[in-house]
């Protein structure tokens, strides 16, 4: 009836975009793999913060999100200048585990570059094992994936 | 009854340490995750210089071996300073893919930090898939994991 | 007379703003000194851009421009989640080497966290000398430095 | 008459080898300058170690070595694979400032790829400026440049 009030599986993948810096190439040419890592990074603390908190917050409450397993498949290389968008979202949320979606893609060709997850546990300032904080929980929503990762 | 003819599987699994510097911590007070990527070529490039042939000269060869597939198990964080000991192995090996696995240790105290492997495919310089130069396929011999992964 | 006809001196100082990723913090807790030199890299890359010819661009051209010098001062530390903004202008130009000045400010507090020159010079493929291409050295205008560097 | 008992200068410039890692690469095909950054703190960090005390150590006094001033002079690229060598030592003492030399060099040429200086100041956990430990003074001694810098 109100498409408006409907959540939206979009409003739930949140996406930045990057332009790729000399840095970031090899001499292979195109960007060295170990940089993905980083835009993963980028891109969830984004998620967080459009969520309606940021990491820095999260932080402050006693809480840090230590990544416990990250995959990444590259498909096509990223190379100097592309403008290059990283959309993220969760796919599995539990009460000591957030599992996190992510489809780096070219911004102006739309390819999918690359496909990853990272499984982020949540530790206290002594990194053991510790509960999300029910307000970091309440955030987030799991989304089906927008592509296949 | 001749041991030397027998394969040995410690021959096939090399090792490196890296003394984990400044740059390589974040401010949780331990080393960044994106950071054992690069460790991990690191131990991918000396065992390939330990077969016999070391990467650059793959790549005079006109083949480049490009991360198709990588996958992280973080355990336990490496610290400031911590000697850390990297092992590599070949767990697969195919005409155009090599899959290592990878087994990240405390020099010091054995302990595991982390597990990964990474699939490698051949490339030529267009960056098309080619065959893995046969000179390169005989030097590398799969090896069971010497830790689970 | 008429303004908008005299060459403006902010107009000549260009401006990116980045926001520091934990990748770039260390376990003392503020931005590791090295990643300035990678933020001075993307403020002259957007200052070409902002002139009219990406890097990119000159680099088709034949000519690669190399750091020959860096100087940094640090003054004050950059923390995580900071808005970080570079500043970057032309120093000197001359037929075969560019000097940049940069001032790196928090975007929040406008608080002056370094001062920055890098030398650049012009070489060709093979990494000799050679002149800037006119097109490069007209887009360029010598300014005198906004901040003390 | 007893040169076992005169200050050698070789005795106080340290010296590190690191092999160049494909991560370290750019694609003008040499090592990315602000790389050279994080060689000057391998550098130093071993000096420290050297000299008799780790920068570990260091920091469980209670006292960061922070940079304030960094200057690169860059001579000529390094490469992909290189066994780079860097030289370090103390050029200036006082007690809040340290000021080092480093002479980053192709260790199987020893050809001189950079020189470079990082002064460093004494702050403490709070990040205010400091008086250097004794012991940490007592340990270091100026030396003459090995090279022109």
């Amino acid at each position: 009836m109100c498409p408006a009030n409907q959540p939206s599986r979009h409003h739930d993948v949140s996406e930045i975009s990057v332009r790729v810096n000399y840095s970031e190439t090899d001499q292979m040419g195109v960007v060295y793999h170990a940089r993905y890592v980083v835009w993963l990074d980028m891109a969830r603390t984004e998620h967080l913060r459009h969520a309606g908190m940021s990491y820095k917050e999260v932080e402050a409450m006693g809480v840090r999100l230590a990544v416990g397993e990250l995959a990444i498949r590259y498909r096509q290389p990223a190379r100097y200048d592309d403008q290059v968008r990283i959309r993220c979202w969760v796919r599995e949320l539990g009460s000591r585990r957030i599992l996190f979606g992510y489809a780096i893609e070219n911004a102006e060709t739309n390819l999918l570059l690359a496909t990853a997850t990272t499984a982020m546990f949540s530790i206290n300032a002594e990194q053991r094992p510790t509960r999300l904080p029910d307000q970091v929980m309440g955030l987030l929503r799991v989304t089906p994936d927008p592509v296949r990762v």
